[in-house]
């Protein structure tokens, strides 16, 4: 009898858990440089946490189920309600703003198609309580330090930033689109440059049928490809603003200012923004934005809020792309190797104290032949291997063979075990 | 509207987390020093995989549901069913022994009672491919160091070695237990010492109500106190020896042997073993075990396994009563202040020239008077501001200033964004 994973769920071999892990390290090195704090939260949720504000898209794929206690739960699509709700605990008590990172596990149930995957990790970085432009600047700058740390310049990356105050302006102003039409307009935007005329009908249903208006809009739409006339507005200033910061920063090399850039979820209410490949052959690297009226929906207290996610997938198959194939690094530094059953308890003994030196050792766990523990030691990538037989033993000593080279040198046990310097 | 995490979940603030990734950095870094290399799988798997051979302790707990698709699915209780499922694929063309370790999230859902958790962190650590008691020694060493590491002495702390083959023996061979009879008896023999008595009643169940046979292994339960007689017996070598190992390896005094441990897990078929805080007064830090069968019952490959699983909660308990509560530590190390806005450029790009340097760096994201920008410093616990006003900048410095002692120094931005140590 054999099993496999559910489908769409992923099994992490050693290999491509390094690969994990060198993301996760850099995400968390620069999450800390810019100040934040790390927090985490629940899987599994009440499910009424999402079906409130988070927009159609979410919801529709939610990963749902009724409890042994008979609550509806879901396992979290999202980590932006666990923290207005963690946020709206403790509003009182925690200094503004508050700066806190999350690397949460996050899943979806969707048709499964094309090996689409039903969970996966995500970066979560988010300024509560200050609604300037500033810090919209700060955590755009922290997502792009990221793939700046993973190696990637502007020729590679580019972040796309808009603001849906200033298509909402003109939507409603110039385009007679009314306040309670806006969101399902606003969705339909977001899907347009992708799907173009397609997006039309979805267009035409947020405006209730009304086909001059959706004319307009969808010629609005066609017209969003050039910035300029918009960001000229005097509702664009914040995103203005948040544009100088991202220069005098050092990182206007990698922005753009977009407008067809409009998000899918329904919470954004100002700047919002993604990280693509140059080449724009992948899916969006990150997506964020700002969520000023959330905090007050799910969890009653009124905070402005900025912030964004940023998913191991898409930068995963970035380095990919770049890297090849990741080759395995070793496991081990030091191989510790024995003549006879006999000289087992001392090379235990200097096993031990090279590990609290820190040094990554192995030995073999049965008595075999000194060949044949080479050959392991080898396989495991160490760069020595310590030898330990009957003289050597009488005389305090081991052989410290460097397996590249072949070369050898007696080294006291005691040398060994506090200083020796494996180099 | 407000919302709580489920019944038995942690909302983990920042404080706690700080206190989590001191566990899970010890746990990564002991692992790694043994040459263990770090594998995950996910969090939900097939029900078939838990209720073939993880015994009933857990089949009754599990988190367990019907998903969209129709399959019968549970939040993974325990790690190494998914282990087993996963060495089973590639079997053929891993090197053994394997010795992998992960950091899961499992779940359970009993009923709830005085705020029992229902998930919680578990380090696994497995060898797998080696039966012999080297491979035992090894495990529980890494056990023992992950506790030394925390700065835990065999005052503190105590392992009690057990081995299952030592018990089946003489159960079966002197006391009449047939071997169909052998689980149900050794799952009684594991709630003995908690339940004294109260336990007699399900070895009495495991005995077909064969009162006799009852008695016999009752008066030999309340014998397992004197580890002696038994240690003394053939089928003990592979528990001396295990046991010599440890010695040998220098952690002989943190070692006890001792029969009334068994485990609850029905798949354990050799060694046992359990860490627990000296006082016994909190619930086992870890507990694990040789089993040899289910790598073939779950993925039809048959290699002898031994591991163990060590829980973030009794440890994070253990911590917390000799430490005390922890106090939460800065998040920032510099504080970059501006005197107005027209400063605000030149911060910018030193802020993230400082981040560069790896410096954690927070500044106001709002124009604010410089007192309140050094308060939000001083709530930070940053060590130093630089503050950077009109003459500075056209000097091209700006001013250090120590928080803690007042002491200010002026230096150039140049030698702030590149090199000057913030001592």
């Amino acid at each position: 009898m054999s099993f496999v994973a559910l489908p769409g769920f992923r099994d992490a071999f050693p290999d491509a858990l390094a690969r994990r892990r060198r993301i996760f390290d850099v995400w968390r090195q620069v999450a800390t440089r810019y100040g934040f704090e790390e927090y985490d939260g629940p899987p599994l949720e009440p499910l009424e946490l999402y079906t409130q504000k988070s927009g159609e898209e979410i919801v529709e794929q939610l990963y749902t189920f009724t409890d042994k206690g008979g609550r509806s739960v879901a396992l979290r699509p999202e980590m932006t309600p666990t923290l207005a709700r963690m946020v709206a605990q403790r509003a009182a008590q925690l200094r503004k703003p508050i700066r806190w990172f999350s690397i949460p596990q996050l899943f979806r149930y969707e048709r499964q198609q094309r090996g689409r995957l039903r969970e996966h990790f995500q970066l979560n970085m988010d300024i509560i309580g200050e609604a300037g432009p500033l810090a919209d600047a700060e955590v755009i700058a922290a997502a792009v330090d990221v793939v700046r740390a993973l190696g990637f310049g502007p020729g590679e990356v580019r972040v796309r930033v808009s603001d849906r105050r200033v298509l909402a302006e003109l939507l409603t102003d110039e385009l007679g689109v009314r306040e309670p039409e806006l969101p399902g307009v606003l969705t339909a935007l977001d899907k347009y440059e992708r799907a173009g005329a397609a997006a039309q009908a979805g267009l035409g249903a947020a405006l209730g049928g009304d086909a001059a208006r959706t004319e307009g809009v969808a010629r609005f739409a066609a017209r969003l490809r050039d910035p300029a006339p918009l960001l000229a507005t005097p509702a664009a200033a914040p995103l203005r603003a948040c544009v100088g910061h991202l220069a005098a920063t050092g990182l206007g090399a990698f922005v753009e200012v977009d407008f067809r850039v409009v998000r899918g979820l329904a919470y954004y209410t100002g700047i919002v923004f993604e990280l693509f490949d140059a080449k724009r052959e992948l899916r969006a690297i990150c997506g964020g934005g700002r969520y000023d009226n959330l905090l007050k929906d799910v969890g009653g207290v009124d905070l402005p809020c900025v912030g964004f996610g940023m998913g191991d997938v898409v930068l995963g198959e970035l380095i990919a792309a770049r890297d090849g194939p990741a080759a395995g690094s070793p496991a081990v530094d030091v191989f510790v190797a024995v003549v006879g059953a006999e000289d087992r308890p001392s090379a235990l003994a200097l096993a031990h104290a090279l590990r609290e030196r820190g040094i990554r050792v192995e030995f073999a766990l049965r008595t075999q032949a000194l060949g044949k523990q080479l050959e392991l030691a080898a396989a495991r990538g160490a760069r020595h291997a310590v030898v330990i037989g009957p003289s050597e033993r009488e005389a305090g000593e081991a052989v410290v063979r460097a397996l590249e080279t072949g070369a050898e040198a007696r080294v006291s046990l005691e040398h060994l075990a506090t200083e020796y310097g494996f180099a």
